[in-house]
């Protein structure tokens, strides 16, 4: 088989040599956009007067069968034609005849890949933010029916105060809406037509990029033929995006993996998203937190991976550039199944309240209530905490909890405390009464609840 | 010294051991934001009434003393007190005595800490988009003075089709323009107020968090304690915005190292912005360019830093997250000394555009010309494309280009070439002639210029 | 189909949630090893009486028939049994009927993956070593040809002195060599078994882990059960043992597509190992070098990846390990179609010799001769280099080169300087000089072309 | 003041872009490194009769000079002088006058600068070494004293199957020995001499660079001389090592994290290695363990940036290199830090083996056990365990544990129970028969204890 651009050389290359460099071995993916580009160029050209209705239109019509037949029953792509564009033009002249060879006109594969790949990222980053929006609603809707589940809340793992464990869930709910922050303003940047920058310095022919991009739904062009040929950024932002994403989910999934444990026993997942082990029967790992834990090192690594690629690349194109896609193309599915085995996931789980609730009741995450109970009587806040660790202490050493301690040690301790310690002692009372704006207060909650709701219902992309 | 969290504890730890868990060595860095974010919430603190407003006075009275000896003559800082708050803290009671322990009423280090870097990132990202717009600034000028030179333009570092240096600056110019807009993204989601989300839960003291927000110049508040207090999205996107910043200037940097090149010579940079050698008496070394495109392996490197420190860590604070700081100050600083290094390099180089022209005139970057040429006269593209394929093939066999191959040659080629194909050949036309949008004529690149220019007046941050 | 390990499992998964889990995917390609593994595990059971002579030799009947058929027709794998080890022992039973169920005695899926990978990279690793010596040999043979040939050397892309390309080629010789060195320390490390490690604690059964560890070549077995389940080391010291190699052929890449351009023109490639442009016909691009040069980044984020994976992980095996296998075959394929390529590459490329040594005539490169001659003549080095340097400036200035300046000139500038400086500064005669141990004088490399033959003959694997 | 190679340029840089450009405020922690290569170099050069032995002796006085200052008092460097080696230079040219310019004489400050970090890196490498045979010793010690401490196995965060606390603790040692491997390897690319490669060719000069190498301590000399000026492997090497130790001090920070804290309570870390709240008084956080588990994300970035800095680098010497520093410098600091801080923590810290085997007592853990014990009976595995984990499933539904299940649910689940099967439950049996080799029997145990002392009496580097 002949290449398509090789008038120019004597001599072809070997079959392996072929396939290191081809790429159509993956950006087959891309087969419908760039049937979609293709069919908005040829539109242009024809309106343009650059090629003739009649060519346009047998041209479109050969593309449109291109199509029906990748979706009923694939193409028979070669890796001597390279990429996906090639093979789509050599099938188009194999079905209409040496007029497909039009196609060409005014277009170089620099603009026509980059433009594929605005349109499938298009799709993508659109579908990211919809299960976002999906995780977010389970995740609200656990919150709704854990307002009153107490829990304590940690820092450095280690217990510090009582809260809601709401108001712990809804902490991954405004994660998730920066990152759907991220995305939507990625896709401004997506939302760009380069097709028209030719190989690298626009096109003699008189064509109309803006033509093009509204067929194809872009809301703009690229001002600059060469920044159009050798950007890469919206896709950095993507990878960069999704990073974050899984950083969060990882977090999350840190935390599923220790609240399954026997240790916590704060919840239990449903069946569906745990398994057992071939070794140890009693085992019901929660396999898909580890495993979206794990994924979040790929995505790291295909963020990695581009920033290298076009670290120091003189411009324009340049085919090291080919090394875009398949990174691009495992974020886009490791995003989407993890997100969704998140909502499954998250909807799913049993709560166990009780024992949470008794966790509140059996350590030290009151203490912060003493501090500030002597605050509030007006001691400076540091002579406070250091009267309160060594109550702690105190405690420690007899073997009991705050609430253990007889009124008499409070008194010796500071003249300050009152009897009505023991009820500022109380878990319950405690997370009511962190009222402030934002914080675990009951009150609070029910209002970061309904905030919450009303973001959902502005949904940017439902 | 004592500790100021110290009550609980019976052993205090080796002096090695409090250095390698202190962060005050290089969060001093934040001096100025603490001090700020403590005026701020003492006086939330008396006008909300937790504290007396005499109180408040004095505590005021002290913070502002330290920043004037801060600025001055420095603030003698201990190891033993780990970090800036607890240093400020401390010194704040050696000058006002014990009611410089009421300052950290309904705080914690967690949200103080928070607050701290959302006010150092605000500055300095701010700083960061103003430098980019000098730096576009330059670009613009040193392209309206280059508008008629031209240069081949290459892909795969082959040359490929001339071009107007002015366009292929100008690419540059839009890849900023993009940075900008990533950091002013970044910028909303920095300048939210983290403040009174306490420990993680909130606080049980009346605060006002709007009220802080607002005096500290923040847009909003963080909608949930436990996300205020562990999220370090915005830095990671700052890291990210900066490493495709840095990847755009290790491009350029690649660009300026091989113009000036002997074998390019298309460039000569100004003495200030090159280096000699120790050994050979004879070389000017584009050190800042080579300097600039190595840095951007630290920024990369900070980014998979912090994104490996959050990895699945459990909410809310972990001391992890004390990692967060260092990277971010290089970061900053590697980005704004690039930035500006770059701006006066750009601005101060002279371009050989006899060399560059030159360069046009002896390669075979016009042979699109002749496809095109063909093209337009109705041959498929493919077909053109072959055709003049040949003739490359037959100069290089004559050594010759493809304007020194006599008319003969062509008609036996293909009889739709005329006489007029000379003419096409010159690559000064070749590129007026690419005056599709945002192409290289000289037409669209006046209009480009326009466009920037306007661009450059509506600055976001002046 | 029912799970393996479903006996305490009430529900069951929705099959998108399993193909998230599964791994039989990619893991599919550890098929000979798996069986390979269970063969050995299988004749150590009945060797150790601890299955039936008989049982075993119906299991390994089965066995080698599961392996016949996979090389011939390829197996039936299904998701539903998640990965290749339940996979195949489903298969295995479906052959052999429940006596195939006895396989699995005394070992568990943690140790048999882990003795999947050891034994897959043990290959691999070897195969690699084998690639790079054949490099060696490519670049050994070219360096011969062309220890006359001129060129420029450089630093910071400038011209610093004139070498031997012999000189520089065999530079890349040296660097393979500690990535030959890298990846056998790799296998030390690799070649140690961790079967009989069971779940994470051993097993109760009286095996001899020693039998199966000699019965699979591996020269050491794993001191610690828990260790050796849980280690990926092995893989993490491939991945970085690769980037270093990407990142030297990285280099090599820069290299020939620097020299492969109009403006430096030392090389030109075959045919074979570049291509065209689908728009611009008299391109001939090095794809290859630039392709490889792009692949570094993948190898990078796979090390990144891998590394991220295992940050933060607790003893034993965690589900997110499963995450170890995809960056693993990804970057064995694309270290070893790299070195293929360059092989070919180098060894086909053409020199332009006289390009180059032309090159070495119109440059300052020969300026550290003279400071060199000063500083024979007892003139302190830093006293010569300013000599020198100011004799450049004068050169520059009259728009000539340093054998064109006239000798009162250089008499001015020190009389040091006698006739004998017109032949110091040839560049053939500076090459031949700079003799020192390692350098690139003609007597030098041939020392070294020699020595390296040595190295090459001495094949750890062969 | 005037640059050391000035004498080319007729326009000297502002200020700060020298500061940008400087690596002085850095690479002076080179500063005895750098002196100990000049004294070797130029005794060198006066046994090769380059310079004169009284030069020489000048020379090596002013050095020694220059060594003590920069010990007692420091010594005065100048940004102005850009690095270590000028400044150095121009400060021993204070000191003895004119002949300290001989010096540089048949040396570049390409090859000095590798020396520098050859010598450097040697240095620390070897100190790494030792302290992970420190951190090995304590790890000894612990496991010596918990040998018989039981303790749950994890996989999955799950409980897997009783184990030793010992064998968990010997599974690092393992790994660590691993660590010392590859800085053992590393040291031997390390311990080679680039000194007297010169800029990049070689130097004219008849120097003799085995005779600097073996003054300096090194084992070897560099084959090529642009490969010596060009090569940084062996601080990739170190990098990339040092991510892999930090990885392991990651995982073992985390389950120190999780030992510690209320709801697993298997251990109390020494007051030393734990830090309170400011806010809680009753937190006591395992700071060191985070912190070092947060610092592994400083070391994969310093990777990572040097992988980037190196991508794509022509040869031979480019400014990027000079990136090369601060990572390697942060990397010792932080390795060294956390190793000592490690050994610390391990050896102090309190275990408490009631809880850990009372929580042996607690759960399925011991249903292997079962499954073994049929399997052991002539079963076949996979039916084993089918019938265990039904077992599983009926004492989770009444509430029980497997010892809790009456005799005759075990002989209806299947004939071949007994009454041994309570024994069989019985944990401290249960680890006692897992005598495989490498397993957690105690017997095993105890060998390997044995094997490890050995190892580490073997020391390389003591």
């Amino acid at each position: 088989m002949k290449k398509l651009w090789g008038g120019r050389f004597t001599k072809s290359a070997e079959e392996w040599v072929d396939e290191f460099g081809a790429s159509i071995s993956f950006d087959q993916e891309l087969v419908e956009e760039d049937i979609e580009g293709s069919l908005a160029h040829v539109e242009m050209l024809s309106r343009c007067g650059i090629i003739e209705q009649e060519e346009a239109a047998q041209i479109q019509k050969g593309l449109k069968l291109l199509k029906e037949k990748s979706q009923e029953e694939g193409l028979p792509f070669s890796v001597k034609l390279e990429d996906i564009h090639l093979n789509l033009e050599s099938l188009l002249t194999d079905e209409i005849g040496p007029v497909g060879g039009k196609l060409h006109t005014g277009r170089s594969r620099n603009d026509q890949v980059a433009t594929d790949m605005h349109l499938y990222l298009k799709k993508q980053a659109a579908h990211v933010i919809k299960l976002i929006e999906e995780l977010q609603a389970a995740l609200l809707s656990q919150a709704e029916e854990n307002v009153e589940t107490l829990m304590p809340g940690y820092t450095h793992l280690q217990r510090a105060q009582p809260i809601s464990f709401a108001h712990h869930l809804m902490a991954y709910f405004w994660m998730l809406e920066r990152d759907k922050e991220r995305y939507s303003e990625n896709l401004k940047r997506i939302n760009v037509s380069p097709l028209g920058a030719g190989a690298l310095a626009g096109t003699t022919f008189p064509i109309d990029r803006e033509l093009t991009a509204s067929l194809l739904g872009f809301d703009d062009i690229y001002e600059n033929s060469m920044d159009a040929v050798s950007d890469r950024d919206f896709i950095l932002e993507f990878l960069s995006a999704s990073s974050i994403l899984m950083m969060h989910l990882s977090r999350f999934s840190e935390e599923i993996i220790l609240w399954s444990s026997q240790e916590f026993r704060f919840i239990e997942l449903d069946d569906s998203f745990a398994t057992g082990s071939s070794i140890m029967p009693q085992k019901k790992n929660p396999d898909m937190a580890e495993l979206i834990r794990g994924k979040t090192g790929r995505v790291y690594g295909n963020l990695v991976g581009l920033l290298t690629v076009l670290k120091g690349l003189p411009l324009a194109y340049n085919k090291d550039m080919q090394e875009d896609k398949e990174g691009m193309f495992d974020t886009v599915k490791t995003v989407i199944g993890s997100l969704k085995i998140f909502s499954g996931m998250v909807g799913s789980m049993t709560v166990n309240s009780e024992v949470m609730e008794k966790a509140t009741k059996s350590d030290f995450s009151n203490a912060t209530e003493l501090a500030d109970y002597l605050s509030g009587k007006g001691l400076p806040f540091r002579e406070a905490h250091e009267i309160v660790g060594k109550l702690v202490l105190d405690c420690v050493n007899r073997g009991c909890f705050l609430s253990g301690l007889p009124m008499e040690v409070y008194k010796e301790a500071s003249t300050l405390f009152e009897e009505d310690i023991y009820e500022v002692l109380d878990p319950r009372a405690a997370v009511a009464r962190r009222n402030s704006q934002g914080g675990t207060g009951f009150a609070q909650i029910k209002k970061a609840l309904e905030k919450a709701k009303g973001r959902l219902k502005d949904k940017a992309y439902s």
